[in-house]
């Protein structure tokens, strides 16, 4: 069975054991949370296991390891329905995936961290929430713009871009102050990504 | 033919320019740098063209588009020798190219763009170029880890893994102020990426 390291707050990480549900895959799960758990990712036995510090991490049985969210959502998806076969439509999912990676989780999920993380409480000044608001703004207007012609982010058919962008958008008006209500097609997306057959929400654990 | 809209300074734009060379894939090319073209991008009618208003974007000669650079270089490298075909190693691929765009280009493209663009004469300030030296000194360590174990980031062959993370770490000395020289791993690897069949620099454009 493969381990994944998590963090169960975390949307990185909760795209993971959200695909994972709905491929049915099994899995053993370590919790790399905030106060406690979040310190093994800072000793030197993890930082071998992955470099960068990070979770999500996948521990394969035969000792490999898989890191950063997107690379494993799309291993592990490879296969399933969840990744076009067509060169062009599996090209947009990656587009949308480094999208996810390069723009909205520098500014959407990084806004919702500084306003709920208590260890992050001095990163509340405008002068660093105003344009994490603004640019914020920008990559939830591009989705929106997607999602009114499309009903999923590339075409008809739920893929591992839908996964990877939910992460941070279900909870982007909860958690960082974003006027999700406001738009429609996001509002009507985050509604059909829920009731997508297995859908879990971001507290699943395996158990 | 393809159209593709490229910044010819930017490291990202660069990527797209490098492996269509080594592909031998020809395209017109339209400049949008700084200095009168850039100002293309800020247009309604490109924004049309890509809602995120960024560079490189291609434009396929039916009308269709595909925007990120990591995403151009997979669609474009898909059936070439610089995608492996092994699932495992695929997704290391894609690993590294998420690590490029979500933790090497915020720090290492992001300190060498505020001390060289005119523009950002106003964020070279130690408040900020200090944190980005010290990222960017973790994301280099993070590929010094992986060079000095295999001669590419994925193993013993070229892949795009290695075209995205060249793109700004060939220049993160010169123009980032990070120290390359002194990490042996990284060295050697910009002296076998150049080296490759077909290898074109930031400056080359088609013509």
């Amino acid at each position: 069975m493969i381990t994944l390291y998590s963090m169960p707050s975390s949307g990185n990480s909760y795209k993971v054991r959200l695909l994972l549900a709905q491929l049915d895959i099994p899995f053993e799960h370590i919790a790399t949370e905030y106060a406690g758990g979040r310190e093994l990712t800072k000793t030197d036995a993890f930082q071998k296991k992955n470099p960068t510090g990070k979770v999500p991490l996948v521990e394969f049985e035969d000792g490999r390891f898989l890191s950063e969210s997107n690379a494993i959502l799309l291993y592990f998806a490879e296969a399933s329905a969840f990744v076009p076969t067509d060169n062009y439509a599996r090209a947009k999912v990656y587009q949308w995936m480094f999208f996810e990676q390069n723009f909205h989780e520098g500014s959407v999920a990084t806004r919702a961290a500084n306003l709920t993380y208590p260890d992050r409480a001095h990163l509340r000044t405008p002068e660093i929430l105003d344009p994490l608001l603004q640019s914020g703004n920008r990559a939830l207007d591009v989705m929106e713009t997607q999602l009114l012609q499309s009903p999923y982010l590339v075409g008809d058919h739920y893929t591992v871009a839908d996964i990877a962008l939910y992460a941070y958008t279900h909870s982007a008006e909860e958690k960082g102050g974003f006027d999700i209500a406001g738009r429609s097609g996001i509002s009507a997306w985050l509604n059909r990504v829920k009731q997508q057959p297995g859908h879990v929400s971001l507290d699943w654990l395996p158990g």
